[in-house]
């Protein structure tokens, strides 16, 4: 499978090299074709590793991981544009305040979400929304938990979350749960404003949730 | 220790009762002091169990648990009035507003929470946030999951925290987590945009978050 990483960070770069080291191709995705950290981690990452222009990326992709912060988000997908036609692009983003310090407000929350105003930018783009629930170790590497916990879609395209729940799986995620339509994102939104009051709590990041159901 | 449940609907029977059984002395208050559910609860209930109006309740309470609609919140702690001044007041509210459908709208979230109005309307009871995060069943009875799960507090007086410690302790919960002040209420009461929508998805309301941190 052919991937794209939008987004140069210390997510991006967990992600693009954890597809790499799983055999994938991977195109990391930044604003200007030229940028340091993306050529670099090519140069770094072989022949399987290409880094581009966001459309340059998404161009040859299969499937684009959306990972910068949410104030990008939009502009992002936007300079991404066509090359999102017909892709299931994993948006990993969270609409993150931090301009009245921590814990952040969420910028977009209960009524919308970033996920939808993403979805509305690129129409023809196939959102899935998952992976904003955790830190970006345990994204790629569940197992760092002593127990296995759960994981989260929520797009419009039952292909595109089949696509997302098979990478998800590939990467250690033994369970996850769909909740639905685009919209669900508020949800996986709204989580962060428990997550990061956790965070300060706990004094870690490394923790994710377990749903326990009662049996029968 | 004396209790007070201001509410008669499922969730405050269930604490009322679980109260009672626990060999404690309750007050279930109404807005009405013939209210027909709390009378005829207090009847059931036997010498240690009372009903009363709100204030009534509250006053002859050491802690006061307000488990009504979110909606009405506001209006009940303002009709208990000065009989809540130096009480500890467990709020298990949330602010749902189901006005367009399933799931809920919050009515409060992101800048502000239900929690944070409650204080501010009764500036002199000592308010913690609890088990709003959970169903009914599984706040009186947590041993009905199959693994230990985590509940919350959240509020600005150490001393109220410890006792509501102590009484989730009494109740069988296993692993509080303290997220500071009144205002981490937002995330206890933001979770609720991923509470309803995992109770869609998964088809039940007797789940609870387990939350797993990496070892070392």
């Amino acid at each position: 499978m052919s991937y794209a990483v939008l987004g140069t960070g210390s997510v991006g770069q967990l992600l693009a090299n954890k597809l790499l080291a799983m055999g994938h191709h991977v195109a990391m995705g930044a604003r200007r074709a030229d940028n340091e950290a993306a050529t670099a981690w090519a140069k770094a990452g072989g022949e399987r590793a290409k880094a581009g222009t966001f459309a340059q990326a998404a161009a040859e992709a299969e499937v684009v991981l959306l990972a910068v912060k949410g104030e990008h988000a939009l502009a992002v997908v936007e300079a991404a544009g066509d090359a999102l036609d017909g892709k299931v692009l994993v948006d990993i983003t969270n609409p993150l305040d931090f301009s009245q310090g921590f814990p952040p407000r969420l910028s977009v929350c209960n009524d919308e979400s970033l996920a939808e105003q993403i979805q509305a930018a690129v129409p023809a783009a196939r959102v899935v929304k998952s992976l904003n629930t955790l830190a970006g170790p345990l994204m790629v590497d569940p197992g760092q938990l002593p127990e296995p916990t759960d994981v989260f879609v929520a797009g419009n395209d039952a292909a595109a979350k089949e696509t997302v729940k098979a990478l998800l799986t590939s990467m250690g995620h033994s369970s996850i749960v769909d909740l639905g339509g685009i919209d669900g994102a508020r949800g996986l939104e709204g989580w962060l404003l428990l997550w990061t009051r956790l965070y300060g709590a706990l004094g870690t990041a490394m923790f994710n949730l377990r749903l326990v159901r009662a049996e029968g």
